[in-house]
């Protein structure tokens, strides 16, 4: 596969929030074809095309949903190059297994490969990982941060929405850090609780709530990939899209403004994310977009920052693209929306 | 039942969201005592607190969801003076013919007895009504137009929430009108589409948008008590409670302002109703209260008439209660949040 | 000019709402170079970068606002080869006048351009339009509905927000009309009445509520370019972008579905209108986008259309980067966001 | 003044959105009689009716709102026995300072009484504090907390909105913390941010997003009235009413589930104050209520801690209300909205 041609692509687990997201940016990426939207066999929205469940899309992408069954993975492994995953944890790890070989890249939205540790499953998502041995195969698209081992990564998995705002804020100050834990409280936007209607989500319900306090599953996540003990504490908003985390964190003694400025400068060449000192970002500066907005504020030995994300894209699809990107050699940004 | 004298009321339904703002409304009506909040048999709600299902309801209603079942119903007949449904229709109809005699005051906010004819229910409802005999003997209850017979009701059918503000708005001035039909453009907060999920109620998919164009179930409602042909198209709006309703009439030529600003004086002895002349009633405005604000405007022949409800309270709930009162000889507003 | 060299463009009024998403969309229009953004002289927003009045646009647009004056004014003229006004009315009166020749485009986003005859503008805008001889120079920019005369407009009308929903939905099917007046019933998110700080745009105080009856100034602007009478009327809702218009059409007798098809068929050839039978257009299908969604239900002689725009884009800024896709025999969709 | 005999109340500064909630509790509480409503001298509002600004209030509180002169200032010397302020802070100090002698209550919404020394005030909030004899003279009327001192109270300092929910979360487990300082993470509805217009508090810019990094005002009364360090970083939501405040809190080795239980305790005998063990309080919960909803939850040393109330009732009005109530040996939920 070389670079500029066009890649054959497919979006498994295409129904979900971030899975439709996804498949409207592989439409219109330059470098991809999207050749087919899939979810899992027997759900009722097979058969269906995709921009009826989601009208925005009509025009858009036009494709059917195909119900996955061993016919049409056999056709994915015959054609795809590049395989999306956005379905559930079990299903991705399966789904994965089947898939891998050095003929296609895997990219997985889900969180079946974002542990190192198959005990962690058991633990934090309460099932047993059919495949741990991909577990050491998987590379962490946390894009700014594995920039290199993207490179060459034939199995990528997609930090979590919570984790990608939290790492982005956290991993440039880490060695600034006087103490543990950092805690992390974060606000999420409805959509990163998926399409599947439940009681919490509906709208009448909507209000701004804590939930999954001391054993939210990105907690792990968050903790393996930055090193660092957190207290993570997620919250449910009456708003669609986005998130907000504010971190507080400990610097050592004797660290100056000029220190925390310059860590977080390793920015400057990754232009989803944008830094401002003293800058409070929004969800509304983010929202539709692929960025990731960081402000941060220091008092004494106190450093409180903000990282605002949209968790559909640079919390899932376009972080996913990022990835992709820096797999094939692209710009970080082609085909994200800045 | 002598006024004043503690009724003992129930609730059934009470786990849906017209359900349990009654269950809190009747827990402090001076004149009712709250002996029962029920739910269907074999509801997964059954054994819970309703403050659980709504935690605001903590403190203020403490009883248990109990599963409606023979034993319960015969508990019901031997000590309920008032009797609230608010499930199903279909169930509602069932419920009120085993609960109807002289001993007690059913008060359905179903739709089940709203309609005249037992072929409306085949046909905008999809059932065929079990006990249409019953029909006949409801009372509906619009509060401030069936006054009188409500004195005497032993059946009454709450009216709908669109039904209500349109009513509200309609009736006043319905001998001043030229032609017909009447325009009827409302729209909705979330909570009138009830508690159970479904993809079109979750809070990622709320917006504005329009539904059940010439064929909503309360097209006939507001015809058959409007007598008055209408074109009623509702939305369902990104809010969580309250009903505007925008009617577009034509007056007959030589109306005057006067002629209009004394028809919507019949609201003058009824405190639930505000009206304005030129006014422009916002949903916030009457959010959480029972009251219906109605703003009136005229141009030439045109006349545009607002009104505005919380759909839970003088949509359901308080206007419940103030049917309650006038059966028993109360205030309208006793128990009415205002 | 010759197609795809690069055109150098400016945007004045660019703090405001519209202008900003225009200064947004002109950035990557791939015929433009934004040369320019502009706000009144004397503004307090002079100086400032527009990103930070929107820290969304970071990285995006960094450019600084410039007050506009005599100097600025003559730059302008010398180098600028389109011209956008995003300003208020009256000032954009002035300033098309000002830079009128036959050395640039101008397109107007303010209503001082859009209504045929100067007393219109005493009438709805309440001021005596400075230089009338220009309304009859000015094309109306609706896209879809002037192609031909778009093609050589030197000055450019861009239409209402209102205006573009409603007569997107009406225009196709006023031959098949019956009566008169139509009735638009239509809800615009807050960004629509602009940036000014007032009380009614406060977020404390955002519902649902009508406003401007009988009187908005978009009602002459549907009345003169649809040549239909209609009573427009207009609501604020709680949410920040997006317009739903629904409109009540009465058919005359004998017009078939098929007729009404045929007649929206005249979209087809138009990538940013999207129609459908029975279709319910939602606010968010077209949040963010240049697409103006119709659906549209007919019963008997009754015919009820919905059009849903983004107020910001296909109700100003993407249908201006329209109008100048036509003006220099571009694609319609060149760099309007779908 | 005896017990239940009807007590002459004035609300200064009543436009706002504490003073006009505070106008229509004071309005239908038993002991009191709302004998007038006060802007301040040359408002805007001066003569206009209450419920002109707030349409909710028509029928409720039909009261005009007087411009306070000297007259009427007089005027509530000679009349009113009790004297709410809502008012800007130095206005408050300088009112609160002319009313003040043994013949009536004041209580002051305002923070001009809130803090011990006069110096806080130029520190936090830009003035030299008029008439600082007076803040020794001030109990703070953190209602739970000072049932004792409120009930001899003069002149009441009503906390502000996110120091109650903080404070009533903090106090119970103080004596069981290891360490400083609290972490409070709080977000507000944009009521807190008042009802001048502003860009920031305009509906089409609400969003999520921190403010008054290391600098709010409240800071220091948290600080002052909670014995402890606390890093408090606001949030404003894109929602109306009610604040979320999560506290991170670091207990003392060895401290139980049991010890912390026992603790939260004292609020058993307080009605306004709603405690559960791991239980997740959402703002809707206590939106328009006067109910304070506590949740806690401890793996550990670690305990977080969730307060949501309704910023201008629990925050404001109703404990103003609370703290009236208490003066005159009332319960403390008489007018309270529960």
């Amino acid at each position: 596969m070389k670079k500029n041609s066009s890649l054959t692509a497919v979006v498994i687990g295409a129904s979900g929030y971030a899975g439709s997201e996804l498949c409207r940016l592989v439409a219109r990426h330059p470098l991809l074809t999207l050749a087919g939207c899939f979810v899992s066999e027997g759900s009722v929205d097979a058969g269906t095309k995709l921009s009826v469940l989601y009208p925005k899309l009509r025009g858009v992408v036009d494709l059917p949903l195909q119900g996955l069954d061993s016919l049409s993975l056999k056709q994915i492994k015959a054609t795809a190059q590049v395989v999306f995953i956005a379905t559930e944890h079990e299903a991705a790890a399966q789904l994965a297994y089947q898939l891998y070989d050095n003929k296609r890249i895997i990219i997985d939205l889900s969180g079946a490969h974002r542990l190192a540790e198959a005990q962690d499953y058991v633990t934090h998502y309460g099932f047993s990982h059919p495949h741990p041995q991909l577990l050491s195969e998987a590379v962490y698209g946390l894009a700014e941060w594995h920039t290199g081992l993207l490179a060459n990564a034939n199995l990528i998995a997609v930090p979590g929405c919570y984790p990608t705002a939290t790492l982005l804020a956290l991993k440039p100050v880490q060695h600034l850090l006087a103490s543990q834990p950092v805690i992390v409280n974060a606000v999420s936007g409805v959509t990163g609780a998926g399409r599947k209607p439940t009681h919490k989500t509906l709208g009448a319900e909507l209000s701004l709530q804590g939930y999954g306090v001391f054993n939210h599953r990105h907690q792990p996540e968050i903790e393996q990939h930055g090193q660092t003990a957190v207290v993570f504490t997620p919250h449910l908003g009456a708003f669609k899209r986005g998130i907000l985390a504010t971190l507080y964190l400990q610097l050592a003694e004797g660290t100056s403004c000029q220190d925390v400025a310059e860590a977080y400068a390793v920015y400057q060449k990754h232009p989803c994310v944008r830094v401002g000192y003293q800058h409070t970002p929004a969800i509304q500066d983010v929202e539709h977009s692929g960025y990731c907005d960081i402000g941060w504020h220091r008092k004494g030995t106190q450093l409180i920052v903000f990282a605002a994300i949209d968790n559909l894209l640079k919390g899932a699809a376009s972080q996913a693209l990022q990835c992709l990107n820096l797999r094939f050699g692209e710009p970080q940004t082609t085909g994200v929306p800045l």
